[in-house]
């Protein structure tokens, strides 16, 4: 199967002018079939207080109420994304960004929970793979910004590693699916104040073992518990690691990687 | 060859939630390809004023600074844009909703006035009729949002009556267009206080006449123009008429009708 590679990028470097362009240059170089997936949460905050809309955060989660879902769609799926796809064009990189409305990309429900209500917050149902293998097949790399829709008319806020997570998944019936999750951190740490401390691999029984020892940063179990459940749904691997890095995350010399036995 | 409807909206209707439900819903309905395009202006405004951004404007026409741009970029290509495709898809209408950058669709130039500095606005020089053709045989409805891009990285602002006219223009090597400008009016009225008053039809002789005896409003002259450059150009037929009845408009019954003699 042809290989696809999909790539989450983290809100900090979004949020570094220098940072963004030097690793659009590096996705722009990428071979073959790619798609990002970004958010962009500390400029949609800072539209927000500029206009005056007050952000409620909920252990680190946003509520999305209706001022603040006009908010995020206004930052992720215009300013973010635009500008995003803007600089992949003049890197000569073919690019087209979209959100999970356009050709009903990712149709969700809103967010169902007693105890807190999100608001317009969105969990996947069905992931439109025809529409993304037509685009790639077009030659288009396809950068997708976190918003859905519930096919009824309403727009959704979702969370962009989701997204990416969920596309992973799905598309691996047509690809050898790679997924990136690029942030600020070399990848997962043994102890979290040290660089140097990358796990270089990982895999379903030496995660168990590490797990047991206490050898993984805590804030860094949900994220592999996830990773773990995409490679058992088909990903190939699964790579997390420094956005800096994008070329050494992709070939696997940096990051920690997360494979099959 | 096979029949392509480019239809611009105006931004009373958009402005207008009950009017843009009932438009949106109009526009699923219309058999075969078809392209929307819009702009969104009034909205605009009102993000700038709740984010403190000066608006400027010379004859009607915005000056976008680098803070109006992020503006537009965020309104049109996120707010308006994304709304729409959500509503279109509600309706059973697959549609994909893109700027001028995605895919390099536009690409244009920083217009440069001696007289005025407009700011970010661009020009258009090339449309990309091949990333168009592929969405649209592709069984989807494009809804352009009226941002184009120089392919140097740059978002440029530009106006939605050029955009939907130069596409049009571009895509009559490929498809039969008809162009329609809906808006908040019944036509080309001969007196702008009646409504009653609309021409049905204008060719390029009556035209002359028209404009002789004076019984064309003197505001809709440079639109007109412009659209009999575009029926120079191979586009089939160009309407100009309410958006509320969009569906008289393309089957001839409604508004002013600009055709070859």
């Amino acid at each position: 199967m042809e290989k696809l590679i999909i790539i989450k990028i983290g809100g900090n470097i979004i949020d570094d002018e220098v940072k963004l362009t030097s690793f659009l240059q590096a996705f722009a170089n990428v071979e073959g079939k790619k798609i990002l997936v970004h958010g962009g949460g500390k400029l949609a905050t800072r539209v927000a207080e500029a206009m005056g809309i007050q952000q409620q955060m909920i252990d680190g989660r946003r509520i999305t109420d209706a001022e603040t879902l006009k908010v995020v769609t206004m930052v992720y799926a215009g300013y973010i994304n635009k500008n995003i796809v803007a600089q992949l064009q003049a890197n000569d990189c073919a690019a087209i960004g979209i959100t999970g409305t356009d050709g009903n990309l990712l149709q969700a429900h809103q967010r169902k929970n007693k105890e807190v209500d999100y608001g317009f917050v969105g969990d996947i149902d069905v992931v439109n793979t025809e529409l993304l293998s037509k685009l790639l097949n077009d030659h288009l790399s396809v950068v997708i910004a976190p918003i859905t829709h519930n096919n009824q008319g309403q727009l959704l806020n979702t969370n962009a590693d989701t997204i990416a997570q969920e596309i992973a998944k799905a598309m691996t019936n047509l690809f050898e699916v790679h997924l990136i999750y690029s942030f600020e951190k070399a990848g997962v740490l043994k102890d979290v104040a040290d660089e140097d401390s990358v796990i270089k691999e990982i895999n379903p029984s030496n995660y168990i073992r590490l797990k047991e020892q206490n050898k993984i940063f805590q804030g860094m179990i949900p994220k592999l518990d996830n990773a773990f459940a995409a490679l058992e749904s088909g990903v190939k691997r699964i790579v997390i690691g420094n956005a800096e890095k994008l070329s050494e995350l992709i070939n696997g010399s940096s990051g920690t990687n997360i494979i099959h036995e």
